[in-house]
């Protein structure tokens, strides 16, 4: 409990405007997109890095649970406040420090907006690459803390890859600095990737310099539609296994392809049992070239039909169709768990009949979208949390996804985290000693255990 | 000391054959490429993991300092057993396991070296980026360890953007894994990022997953001349300002040019007062774009002499200059301290000027080698710590040469790592919360602090 005179003491440092604590204030913290809710005693907005030190310095002399929240985007349940105790918002450490492309870096508030980062660097025509669909709403602070990744990752790679340094808050309001501007930084462990994944367990990120990169030339897209979701798969493993690397290679079933049509009605392939989102990028040349390479594969696999954007605007258009999926699928039912099992390609064909069939055998209903070049895939099952039965069915099902993936030499999680969805499958690809690795590091780093309690370690 | 119950145990695990504790022995041991010498009581050859399992055991029973050990090239001290107790030397554990191009991963043995993994590579039409100038006698497990990085690095990063997975042994014996074959894999913390650098402070790797990459269709290979040793730096830093992104930029001096032409009689002009080798990568197509756009540059920056390879003859003859740079150098004085700062790639020019500057006023002879695209450089100074007076001015001018470094946001080291050589500069660059940081997690992970003890933790 936040007693009055704790109350007093975060209020001392952030002014009353900033310090939260009334129930209807608390609810819009106390979840994210995952199914579980707890509500914070208080949640606190700081400005400046000192601040939050500040705060920490309280929390932790009075053993108070510290949860961080971004834009509480996560789908994993990494933000919910599960031990109560008070959330640290970053929605005002929102500033753009440094903009140096000719050094290839910015210097970001946590709380910043992916897309505003996006905006502020296209005038110079650069861009940060971690794209994940959540990149209007979600924050720079929670795409480090779970390692974010998007459909251009499987080319240019995940938020840890374009993480220089790191300011960051220790439990105990200790103020650390980990890399620097310089893209090849070998001064000691590498804490900046500790703390990229680490989900707010082992201290909290005020500020982050960030790689950038310069904007490619040319940028192609082509939707391919299929007649059967096999060879849609095996096209994806036949283009990544022959050493082409699009920017881009997404994948959706018929079950997708058809919730996002009568959602946005954008005159998708109703009848195409699957269908590829591939995008390339580079010189014009390099596009020209390696486009027909992919259509090479493509046809190759069957391709029923294959049409490229003929416009930035079809482009976007192609885009927007795709990253609606999520919001059209939580539509489809009162609870949509949208999982994000990752193997390595050439299994997707037989991650993806795994999949299917499982669903079926448990009466379930299951779309598939995948950022399939890199096996990261998102089986999505609409269900009703409500209905007990149907739910433990749900929940058979993911166990039987998992352990497939496991089989399949894959992971559990490609970019979602593990937050408090995952934990219990973790044996699944880690021995015991591992796990017990990495609650050697957070004991030693937070040996109150205040930051984010509950979560995986 | 290794009493001959304790010698029994480690000899009932590996055999005799692979137990060494001859003085003469043990002498090529006690030393890597920089100045330090110590003498270990053993060394050890393990063939497998559980043999490496094993061996940790009993050391750590007994309270004996483990230094792993790849191929000694390390530069800054790293693999020297400061502390005595026993090498463990892996040069018997260098299989290559799997090669998995279709999955874009190999699995390998941590004695296994670098050039060889290229050549598992190379039919398939892959390569591992990775590229140190040690590329033909380090390993992957030191390359790990010091999270080595190259000239092409400049395009495609370093050790730890390919470090996919990861086994480990603990100093108690216990085996670990992280990571797993999956390009994208947020299953919790980043440990085999955390390994990557540590110089083999926690733990030992006994096995590694590594990210591979299809080779690209083409390289272009030029050497640029120029009358101006500025002009050169600012030529590095309006190429990379401008978006372009070359595989490899490396800058030499003068002086440099000189020792190699001396040693290796390639016709470089003994005249040009610096000289850039740009290397490009991509299709046909893209490489002549670039290509173009790059001697914009050059020209604007008054480039003298532009001369494209026109041979993969020539393009191998001038890397095998490059790269040869170190070893004439170390043949010009009883010592050579190669020095590894890096900065924003818009201060190389301003960093060259103090380095020449600082050495000029110490009376000393400095070599500029740098990997100039990512503002890593080697400034080389030929000297006999024999002499003490010299080597007091030698010891200054690194000092100085470090101070300019951080003044400029730089760091201090970009690939060559901490070891025994740069832990007095830490703060430099860190403040003590940071540098305490890192020893709770090496104490947490290491209690007894028997892996490598004495190194930058
Ligand atoms: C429609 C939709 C699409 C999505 N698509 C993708 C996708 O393509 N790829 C992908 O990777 N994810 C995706 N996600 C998941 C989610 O958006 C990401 O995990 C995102 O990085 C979360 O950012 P956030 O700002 O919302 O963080 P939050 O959800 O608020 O927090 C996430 C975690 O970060 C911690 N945290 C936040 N700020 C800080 C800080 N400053 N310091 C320390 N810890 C902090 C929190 O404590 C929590 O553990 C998607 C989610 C939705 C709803
Ligand atoms: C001529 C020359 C050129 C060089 N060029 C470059 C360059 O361009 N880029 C660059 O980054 N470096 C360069 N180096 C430095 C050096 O080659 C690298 O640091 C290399 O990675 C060391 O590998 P090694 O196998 O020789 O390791 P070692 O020198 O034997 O050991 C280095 C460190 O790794 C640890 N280690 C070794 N194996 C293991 C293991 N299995 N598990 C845990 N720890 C382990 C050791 O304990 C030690 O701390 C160069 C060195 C020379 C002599």
């Amino acid at each position: 409990m936040i007693t009055d005179s704790i109350k007093q003491e975060f209020i001392a440092i952030v002014t009353e405007k900033r310090y939260l604590d009334r129930q209807e204030e608390l609810t819009c913290y106390a979840y994210d997109a995952f199914l579980v809710e707890a509500m914070p005693h208080a949640v606190i907005f700081p400005e400046t890095t000192d601040e939050v030190s500040q705060i920490l310095k309280v929390a932790s002399s009075h053993n108070i649970p510290v949860t961080a929240r971004g834009a509480g985007t996560s789908v994993c349940g990494a933000p919910v406040p599960i031990l109560h105790g008070i959330v640290v918002c970053f929605s005002k450490m929102d500033k753009i420090i440094e903009v140096n492309t000719r050094d290839r870096y910015v210097i970001v508030q946590p709380g910043v907006i992916n897309a505003d980062v996006q905006k502020a660097l296209q005038p110079f025509g650069f861009f940060y690459p971690p794209d994940p669909g959540s990149i209007n709403t979600s924050t720079i602070g929670g795409n480090i803390a779970q390692n974010a990744g998007g459909p251009r990752c499987l080319k240019y790679g995940v938020t840890m890859d374009y993480i220089l340094g790191m300011e960051a808050v220790l439990a105990d309001g200790k103020i650390v600095q980990f890399g620097s501007r310089n893209v090849k930084d070998v001064t000691g462990y590498k804490m900046a990737a500790l703390f990229c994944g680490s989900e707010g367990t082992l201290g909290l990120v005020t500020q982050a310099i960030l790689k950038v990169v310069p904007l490619p030339e040319t940028t192609k897209t082509l939707m391919v539609n299929f007649n059967d979701l096999d060879d849609t798969a095996n096209a994806v493993s036949d283009i990544i296994g022959s050493g082409i690397l699009p920017a881009a290679m997404e994948l959706m079933d018929k079950f997708t392809l058809n919730a996002i049509e009568d959602s946005a009605g954008l005159g998708l392939d109703r009848e195409a049992a699957g269908s590829l989102l591939i995008e390339i990028d580079g010189t014009a040349e390099a596009c020209e070239k390696e486009m027909g390479r992919i259509v090479e594969r493509l046809k190759a696999n069957n391709a029923a039909r294959i049409q490229e954007a003929t416009s930035q605007a079809e482009q976007a258009q192609i885009w927007t169709a795709r990253r609606s999926a999520y919001g059209v699928f939580a539509r489809l039912a009162p609870n949509l768990i949208s999982e994000d099992v990752t193997v390595p390609v050439s299994q997707v064909p037989e991650m993806i009949r795994r999949i299917v069939k499982i669903a079926k055998n448990h009466g379930l209903k299951v779309g598939v979208l995948a950022h399939a070049g890199d096996g990261n895939m998102h089986p999505m099952i609409p269900a009703d949390k409500g209905n007990k039965e149907e739910w433990a069915r749900v929940e058979q099902a993911f166990d039987e996804i998992f352990e497939a993936a496991a089989d399949l030499g894959g992971t559990l999680s490609g970019e979602h985290g593990i937050g408090l969805a995952k934990v219990k499958y973790l044996p699944l690809v880690m021995n015991q000693d591992s796990i017990n690795l990495m609650t050697r590091i957070k004991q030693a780093i937070d040996p109150q255990g205040i930051l984010n309690p509950g979560k995986f370690v």
